[in-house]
């Protein structure tokens, strides 16, 4: 998505460690007009799909993921980080790891919310390694939903957490796909 | 906004401790087309009122912030919560206490984003004792904009945060309010 790759040359920072700060636009502040634009890419991409349901977790895809909702006129659920795994039995729950912050989190989802009747979009701001994203996937996994796949705002195609869940048969849609960075550059995908 | 009023009748559900859950619309599942209804209806009520952003607080404001934020037209920004204090002067912060979790924490935005020439809405899902919205106050006041008013899905009014609020001559609009609740009942004010 053009409008987005401009975005992050003209305003992204690349800071030590391969971060990409984005603050300014996707986090933080959130450009909604742009964040409108994104939502109808996802909506474009995943027309006709059946989707019932966009799901993300808290709160950096809550965003992105309201955007394609609003556009795609379906509701969006999002699951919610919690330290312990002290949860009961009327949710779904997976244990993932944040490199952002080095700790371990459980995210966690009523099951009243996801069923196995739900035809379920994945939507995230950023995919890396895939933490995130396969732990949403084991979510709808243990549901019995049908996963349609996922839509992202930025890829870092080069830590690969991506190409594994492609090679998987997932469908994974991003509309920007980082190939590499540099401390000055960053080189996109084609 | 008689359309929010009746889903709140229909879906919503009182617990003991003045607690009402809207888990089924307006959080952990957004009803999105009742978000787009409650976005245009927040804009109609501040248009031509010069908003320039509008600020919220992570993560269960961000969804209404965005979408009044797409209808409007104008970026959102939200403050992040923090548990420690320690944090640098590239930012402004306030402290405020959660009910929900029985915990304070620090609310903090960076000082990019918030200037004095803004024209700043605060939008969140509930208002009972102000203190998420006081704390957000505070970051306005110490960046130097200007303060536009306040928009609320949920207001529990006889927890008297809004009616302070007002009494301090500050424009708070809000969806729904609450007047009071039974075990069996929510009665609107007026």
């Amino acid at each position: 998505m053009k409008l987005l790759e401009e975005k992050i040359i003209k305003e992204g920072k690349v800071l030590p460690g391969n971060i990409l700060k984005v603050g300014s636009f996707l986090n933080q502040q959130i450009d909604t007009e742009l964040l409108r634009e994104i939502g109808t890419e996802i909506s474009r991409l995943y027309s006709g799909c059946g989707v019932t349901k966009i799901l993300t977790i808290e709160s950096s895809g809550i965003a992105v993921a309201v955007a394609a909702g609003i556009i795609m006129n379906v509701p969006v659920i999002f699951a919610k980080k919690h330290q312990s795994s002290n949860v009961d039995g009327s949710v779904y729950t997976a244990s993932a790891h944040s490199y952002t912050h080095n700790t371990d989190y459980n995210m966690v989802i009523s099951r009243d919310y996801l069923t196995s009747d739900d035809h379920i979009l994945l939507v995230d701001d950023f995919l890396a390694v895939g933490n995130a994203l396969n732990g949403l996937i084991s979510l709808v996994e243990q549901s019995g939903a049908t996963l349609v796949g996922a839509a992202i705002e930025i890829e870092k195609a080069f830590q690969g957490g991506g190409d594994e869940l492609r090679a998987r048969g997932i469908r994974v849609e991003s509309l920007a796909m980082i190939e590499r960075m540099t401390d000055t550059e960053v080189i996109f995908r084609r």
